[in-house]
C-alpha cells in the first residue's frame, strides 16, 4: 500500500533548468521546487514542459534524488515516469516509488503511432508486473496532440479492472472538455482520480468531481491556481478562473516552456533558469521584451521567488 | 576522417530478437545478421523496424558490442542513433563511431511536435560538436508519419553547409516520391546521398542518381532486394522492381514488424525471433496461418536462413 494520502489539488510539471554543473542544476530545481510547494502546489517533476524526454534516465534519476535529499515531502511528489523503452520505465518507476511518491506520472511508449490498445494494455502491465511494488500508484498521461499516442476510455476501464488502486487516476492534458467530462463520469466514482491537464478547466473540473490539476503555467502563476483549488465553491470562483484564464492566454502567446522559463529567470534574478534543451529554443531578445511587458501590463509577479 | 566506403546499396533495419537471456538475444541477432549480410544487405541495426526505440541505451550498446565482437564489419553498419534525449544520442552515437561504423542513422528528438528548423538544427548540431569525433558521418531519418518531425529540404541545406562530410545523407521514409526526388536532385550532387526508405522507390531512386535504399522487407526478401540494385541498369529491372513490391504488399497486409518476426521465426525454426515489445503485439495464431499461407502461395523462402 501507498502510505500517501492519495494526490489532489494543484501540481505543476517543474521546469528543469539546464546547467553545466549537476549540482547547480540540482540547487536550481530545489530552489524553484521548495518555491511551489510554499505556495501549495505539488510538484509533478518530469513532465512534458519539464522537457522531461529531453533528460536521460541518470539525470531524471539523480534531479530526484537531489529533491529527496532536500527534504521535499513524497505526498506531493508525481514524477514522470513514462518512457519509449519499458526498461528505462521500470527503472524510473522503481526509483520513485522507493523515495516514497505520492504516485508517477505515466506516458504511454509514444514512439510507434497507431498502436493498439491490447498494445497498451501490455505497455502498462508489463511495468507494473516488473515494478512489483504494492507502493505503486500510477496517474496515466492523455496528451495526444504530444505523444500522437492517446489513451482510450475503453483502455482506461480494462486497466482499472485488472489493476484497481495501481490505476490512480488521470491526467487529461487533450484540452477536449468531452473527453475529460466521460472520464469524471464514467471513472471518478471508481476511485479513478481525474486531473485536468491545465488550470482552464479546473473548475470544471472540480463541479465535475474531479481532484485538481495538473498544469505547466503553475511554475509561473502557483498561488492565484491553488486559491482557486481550494475556494472553488465560493461566489468569486468564476471570477478567479477568468483571471487565471487571461494569465495564461498571455503565456499562451509564446513558446510555452522558454516563456515558463524566460519568466522564472527574469523574476527570480537568475538567468540561468532560461536555458532550454534543443530541439526547444529560448525566446529571441524581442520575445522575450515582450513577455515582460506583457506580464507588467497585468502587474503580474512571482512573490518571494 | 571515416576510412570505410561511403555506404551504399541495400540495408535492413534489422529486427531485434527479445528473450529473457542477453546472451541468446545477442546470438540471435548475430545469425540473423549474418544471414543478412551474406545476401548482400547491410544492417541498419536499431531502426524502427528494429524497434529501437523500445530498446534502452545500454541494451542497444551491449547488442551492437555483440555483433562487433562477431566480426561484423563496420562498413557495412548504419545504426540508429537519435533519441529524445541529446545526451543518449550523443553516447550512442560516440560508441557507434568508436565501433568503426560506416555511419549512423539519426532520428531527430521526436517527443516535441511542431518544432523549428532552428531547434533540430541545433539538436544535430549538439551531437556532432559533443560527439567531436571526425569519424563521424551522420545519415538524416526523415520517417515523419511515425516520427511525426519532418526533416525539411532547408534544414537539410543549413546542416550540409555547417558540417560538410558528417551529414553524408539521408533514408526518406515518408513514402513522398516528390520528396524524395526534390532530395535527389538538390543535394545528391553535393555528395549527398539519398538512400530511400524502402524498396518501393529502388528503382526510381537509383534511376534519380540515389544509392540504395534501407527497407524492413531487407529482412525477409534481402536477395532478390540486393539483386534489383545491383542490376537496375538490366532491362528486367522493371520486372524485378514489381516483384519486389509484390512480396511487399503480402507483408504489408499485417503490422509489419510483428510479420517481419513471425516470418523469420517461421522459416528459420526458432520461434524466438517472433517476440515484439509492448506497445507491438505479436501476431495471432490466424495472422501466423493467413501470412504463412500467402507466403507459400507466392512459393516464398528465405534460403540458408
Amino acid at each position: 500500500m501507498n502510505t500517501n494520502p492519495r494526490l489532489s489539488g494543484v501540481f505543476s510539471p517543474v521546469i528543469t533548468p539546464y546547467t553545466d554543473d549537476r549540482r547547480q542544476t540540482a540547487a536550481m530545481l530545489v530552489r524553484h521546487s521548495r518555491w511551489l510547494l510554499g505556495q501549495d502546489v505539488g510538484l509533478a517533476v518530469f513532465g512534458t514542459n519539464s522537457e522531461a524526454n529531453s533528460l536521460a534516465v541518470a539525470e531524471r534519476m539523480h534531479l530526484l534524488d537531489a529533491l529527496f535529499e532536500a527534504g521535499v515531502p513524497g505526498d506531493r511528489m508525481m514524477p514522470g515516469t513514462g518512457c519509449c523503452a519499458l526498461a528505462d520505465s521500470v527503472e524510473l518507476t522503481r526509483h520513485a516509488v522507493a523515495h516514497g511518491v505520492g504516485g508517477v506520472l505515466m506516458l504511454p511508449p509514444f514512439f510507434y503511432k497507431g498502436v493498439s490498445d491490447d498494445g497498451l494494455f501490455a505497455s502498462y502491465a508489463e511495468v507494473i508486473e516488473r515494478v512489483a511494488d504494492p507502493r505503486l500508484r500510477i496517474y496515466l498521461y492523455h496528451i495526444p496532440q504530444v505523444s500522437q499516442v492517446p489513451i482510450s476510455l475503453a483502455l482506461i476501464e480494462r486497466l482499472l479492472a485488472a489493476y484497481p488502486g495501481v490505476i490512480a487516476g488521470i491526467k487529461d492534458s487533450s484540452g477536449d472538455w468531452a473527453n475529460t467530462s466521460a472520464m469524471l463520469e464514467r471513472f471518478q466514482p471508481q476511485g479513478f482520480d481525474v486531473f485536468a491537464g491545465s488550470e482552464t478547466y479546473l473548475l470544471a473540473t472540480m463541479r465535475a468531481g474531479g481532484v485538481g490539476c495538473i498544469t505547466a503555467t503553475g511554475n509561473v502563476n502557483p498561488g492565484a491556481i491553488a486559491r482557486l483549488y481550494r475556494t472553488w465553491q465560493q461566489p468569486d470562483a468564476d471570477a478567479q478562473q477568468a483571471e487565471l484564464d487571461a494569465l495564461r492566454a498571455t503565456f499562451m502567446k509564446f513558446p510555452m516552456i522558454p516563456a515558463l522559463k524566460a519568466a522564472v529567470a527574469m523574476f527570480s534574478g537568475d538567468a540561468g533558469y532560461a536555458a532550454v534543451r534543443p530541439p526547444l529554443m529560448r525566446l529571441d531578445s524581442q520575445q522575450n521584451t515582450d513577455l515582460l511587458a506583457a506580464l507588467r501590463a497585468r502587474e503580474f509577479s512571482m512573490p518571494g521567488l
